[in-house]
């Protein structure tokens, strides 16, 4: 049976799973929760998701959320499939993969996340983009990619010198930046740049990439 | 050699590493960083952790931060030693602990640190708790809380009916909460309260917390 994702693949946090999945060439079904219903504050999704958040997978009769904690999953069980995400035959490589995925989650998604929410999601909630808030994340994504401007002039990637779910996890949110004003933070850093030039032009990111669309854009 | 681990026994990220140490019986040793004298901002920390945030690691010739990246590195390589943190044998095990992992990242942590930092950290750099702040954090941790109480009642522990890497992960921060005030939102909710009693009470996370003290509390 294949695994079953509930989702939408123009949410970020969907997408991300959605490209682990490529990347290991897994069969799997999309089924869609429809958020402008509050289908995910439902009982029916609640029971997989009881903080009432898209994406939430089923395989089998094991039902998870959270979607790091998915693709770790799928990365694990399916270590012999496709491309390895975790470098689970090197113990130290695999430990900088944990560290850089960690970074992802608390360095960048706080200061990625408010920027894309501003330029892209308040609108179709008919707010306008606070300015303010814009800035203050801009200046604090600008920081995280100093270091990461650092970073990517010793390693091709942010683990080491092979792409890894630490990059995987940073591609939904920076794809949408990049449609914004703010892409200019990325831009401004030729490593950075060129890290994401070459990440977001993997195959598995483009086919998920085409479901992608944020208020038209 | 033993693992050295860099950074202060009194701070969250600290001492959620030292706990998973003692579960698993390892020898290390603790090199304090002066955050006092900004020792975590100078280049030979930052060579560490180039976020100039404690703790790192040092094991051998790898150097690791990002405390939950260094505590899941730790409960892999020692699978065998001491306590079980991810339940490595058990693939569906361990993805639930993944997932409540990453729901003590996602969901709890930024609703608790907040309320420590108003009450516990802001005194000590002279300004006064901001009580909207401490307000508005409360019902956001309230309703985490809520979805945990569910949890609980359901299972003894976050991940199953075992202790994990996602119980542990919840210390640091609580036992500061539980200092303060805003206490009340675990003391209300009888499942969490019940749950917070029995993994604050795990010697290894006794003789972590004698070292814990912030501003005296
Ligand atoms: N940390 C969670 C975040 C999930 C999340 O924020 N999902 C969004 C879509 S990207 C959602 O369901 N938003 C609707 C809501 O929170 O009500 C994850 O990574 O899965
Ligand atoms: N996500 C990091 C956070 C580390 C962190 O915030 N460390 C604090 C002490 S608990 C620190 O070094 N603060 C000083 C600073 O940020 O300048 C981790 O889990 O290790």
């Amino acid at each position: 049976m294949a695994i079953k994702l509930y989702g939408k693949a123009m949410s970020t946090c969907t997408s991300r799973v959605l490209t682990c999945f490529h990347e290991k060439s897994l069969d799997f079904e999309l089924v869609p929760v429809d958020l402008f219903a509050g289908e995910h504050k439902q009982p029916p999704f609640l029971a997989k998701n009881p903080f009432g958040q898209i994406p939430a997978l089923e395989d089998g009769d094991l039902t998870l959320f959270e979607s790091r904690a998915i693709t770790s999953y799928v990365a694990e069980k399916f270590k012999g499939t496709g491309y390895d995400l975790i470098r689970h035959e090197n113990l130290k490589e695999a430990a900088l993969v944990k560290v850089w995925t960690e970074v992802e989650s608390h360095q960048y998604n706080p200061a990625i996340a408010p920027i894309v929410y501003q330029f892209l999601v308040a609108p179709l909630h008919g707010k306008s983009p606070d300015q303010s808030i814009i800035d203050a994340s801009v200046e604090k994504l600008g920081k995280v990619l100093d270091i990461y401007e650092a970073r990517l002039t010793a390693t091709r990637y942010l683990a080491g010198d092979f792409y890894s779910l630490a990059d995987l996890h940073h591609l939904p949110y920076t794809y949408y930046l990049m449609k914004t004003p703010a892409a200019s933070v990325v831009d401004e850093r030729p490593h950075v740049k060129a890290w994401w030039e070459d990440i977001s032009s993997r195959p598995a990111f483009k086919k998920v990439a085409e479901g992608m669309k944020l208020g038209g854009k």
